[in-house]
């Protein structure tokens, strides 16, 4: 299958509106979707069918309800993010804890009108790119039942592309939330580091970790971004928008096709490199560039101390209950320790040779466009090897976040054998509308330049 | 002795352009005065008195020098920072070399038309706030001979003070180009990250080092800053100069002065208390505030891995020639070795709070005004008692390069035991031009909004 069989959050809003439609008709049909499928690793803790009813009736009862930004839309949390009286598990059952405090980003949603579904499944402790990394039930890509779902948002990205939910609540630290996105022929969006807030996340590498919005339209991600993306004061990287895009032509820096690794996966170079052609007379204006920069970060995300960062939060458990964690898992967790504090600061002054070179690329073109990654894999290939292809995956993710950029994995068809293509969209920090502007390009999807300030409801004080 | 005894840079370059003086005049001045001070522990390499005069004729024989915006203005370099065909020896003369070539900074100046003089003492490898930790004369504040001079860029702050010359090139890393200054009675602007390029510097905390400026007027902080502060690519942390200042009120954050620490030094306090009502009718709105989440910064800095970053650079020679380095020094380098990467992203990721509440402040108040220094120490205090008194000069320039901030040292008199008094003046990155209005402010120096445009020559191509 390509893409969402289900109903856009606009779709959702204005059936909801019209009266055509109604959260509780909207919560039996996801309820009876999620139930008929039984437990295909999609969703950890779904949130049972009567309480998900009696959520819908008590939001249609509620005075002025039909107003609100999100009405009745119902949405997925990723199992890494805290909602109150639901199990925070992190695919790891005994570490998981009952969330007393629902996360402000997921509670703009809920305040919003939107129903949460239920917590969705990923790589345990959000540490993998993959899907396969669970003790829970393995997903798989909607387009395959053999092929991995992509992590460590597996669950999201599936529940959003079987059409279950129009969107996810996910995370990226280095790939997590966009390449399950490509893995599942959806949108999978990085924003800027600090445009949604992380309070309530459990931290993977919390220098590193964005909220990610998955969806299958840019509309939709313009509906949930302009309820989600607020300041923070609780979350120490929290920053305000960028600029919207004014709608002009977007000058996209396209690297040499042979730069670009696909990692012997001819088909997949094929629709890359047509998927590429598309762009002509869609508003784009193609400049060459080269991805080294970009990559250069990659390799030192991939080498260097960056995952002992996430030992700040798993140390304890780590020493506390180590046959807790899939070995894969904690072998990672304990490769962190062999690195010193020296190691962190030559890392990092490294970094930021690659980030000042990076920036300056940013004069000659708005985003760069490679591939969301360069192949796929089976469940039983990334089994066998877990590590090199997990690598493989995040080829061209890895970078991301440690460069802080933003960046939309977007659909782009399929292989000649029927494998997801994925174009990734990246820019600067703050340049999340053009990202955005350029995704609906790519997808032929209309959006007007300020299109985000046409329909929601939002209170002014929270316009920051 | 209070301040300078010597012209100012503003009073050489009218003396040079209107011929009443000359750079060959200029430079035997400068010659003979440190010729018959003898080493007192200012400089490491003075330029030798046939070169510096051959120089200023060379300069007076260039055609078109005259209108240089620095023609014939001599200077010091704190010999941490290279000029070509000199030893920088960082106070360590087994790990001294000839440099190659000039820094990037420095060649800025002697485009300019300045003249270079030498190579100021420091203490070793940069580390250090008090001037004693030095294998070479120990220089003594311009005020007392018992005094410490204050450090690391001890030399630097003593030649201004001595009016040997009107400006220095130091660095500041922790606060060592704030505490000579505030022990000397001189002006110690610690520009924003970036400003002036660190290329040809070597670093102590590369993260975190500032090339700074001493000089006895802000006129002449600006005259220089005109031509030393400028993007380069090959410093990874370079950035643009923040807007100049339109000259209105100053609004300035003051702590209860319960809240500052002067060490039992009672005398201290009452001129800090002092000084701060002169601020009354010089164009400040004061504002009520707390210092504790720079305090906070600033503790992080004392107990955390930071120190391991100086190993970036010195791990080598620490395990190659330990004993050419002094015990303390060489103690401070080892103790970088018992933090681990987790220890790193520990910190970094508090100091991220604590960046975030210290920007929030920033709302409130356009500068922060605190002590440079609570108390002073003699010689034989700090040789009795190296750490904790080294500390206790940092309690307030320790958070400035932690939190990304710019900083100024602004001498305000003397105690009523005749020691120097220093207010530093605190904005948050790129507000430099605001914290060079409030230092002229504080000196009662008229200082014109857009000074620095009026009388300097630089090409446009660098004003970016």
């Amino acid at each position: 299958m390509l893409g969402s069989t289900g109903p856009t959050v606009a779709e959702i809003l204005t059936s909801h509106q019209s009266g055509s439609g109604s959260p509780s008709k909207t919560a039996a049909r996801v309820a009876d979707d999620i139930a008929a499928r039984g437990d295909d690793g999609t969703w950890i803790t779904p949130v049972p069918r009567d309480e998900l009813l009696a959520a819908a009736r008590e939001l249609e009862a509620r005075p002025g309800a039909r107003m609100l930004p999100l009405y009745g839309v119902p949405f997925g949390v990723k199992d890494s993010i805290d909602v109150a009286g639901y199990p925070t598990t992190l695919a790891c059952p005994d570490y998981a804890y009952v969330a007393e405090v629902t996360a402000p980003a997921v509670q703009r949603l809920l305040d919003a009108g939107a129903l949460f579904v239920g917590k969705t499944n990923l790589d345990q402790f959000a540490t993998g790119l993959n899907g396969t990394r669970t003790p829970n039930t393995i997903p798989r890509s909607v387009f395959d039942d053999n092929l991995i779902c992509g992590g460590s948002s597996s669950g999201s990205a599936r529940a959003v592309a079987l059409g279950q939910v129009p969107f996810c609540v996910a995370t990226d630290t280095a790939g997590s939330g966009r390449v399950p996105a490509a893995l599942n022929g959806i949108l999978g969006w990085k924003p800027s580091r600090g445009l949604i807030s992380t309070v309530g996340l459990v931290p993977a590498c919390k220098s590193l970790d964005c909220m990610t919005l998955m969806a299958t339209t840019v509309e939709d991600l313009d509906l949930v971004a302009d309820v989600i993306v607020a300041l923070d004061e609780n979350d120490p990287w929290s920053r305000s928008r960028g600029p919207h895009h004014a709608g002009t032509a977007i000058r996209v820096g396209l690297p040499a096709v042979d730069e670009l690794d696909f990692f012997g996966d001819d088909a997949m170079r094929t629709a890359h490199v047509a998927a590429r052609e598309h762009l002509q007379g869609k508003g784009f204006a193609p400049v060459a560039t080269t991805i080294e920069p970009f990559l250069a970060a990659g390799e030192l995300l991939y080498q260097g101390p960056w995952v002992a960062e996430r030992l700040v939060e798993f140390a304890d458990f780590l020493a506390a209950k180590p046959q807790s964690i899939l070995p894969v898992i904690r072998d990672i967790l304990n490769s962190g320790k062999r690195f010193d504090a020296v190691d962190v600061f030559r890392a990092q002054q490294r970094l930021q040779e690659l980030r000042a070179r990076v920036g300056r690329t940013w004069v000659d073109f708005d985003v760069l466009i490679v591939p969301t990654i360069g192949t796929t894999f089976t469940v039983d290939e990334v089994l066998a090897d877990p590590i090199a292809t997990n690598t493989t995956l995040g080829h061209y993710t890895h970078f991301g976040n440690l460069l802080d950029l933003t960046a939309i994995a977007v659909p782009a068809g399929t292989t000649s054998d029927g494998r997801p293509v994925s174009l990734m969209v990246i820019g600067p920090a703050l340049s999340d509308d053009v990202v955005l502007a350029s995704a609906a390009r790519l997808i032929d999807e209309p959006r007007a330049p300020l299109f985000a300030h046409r329909l929601h409801v939002v209170p002014q004080e929270d316009r920051r």
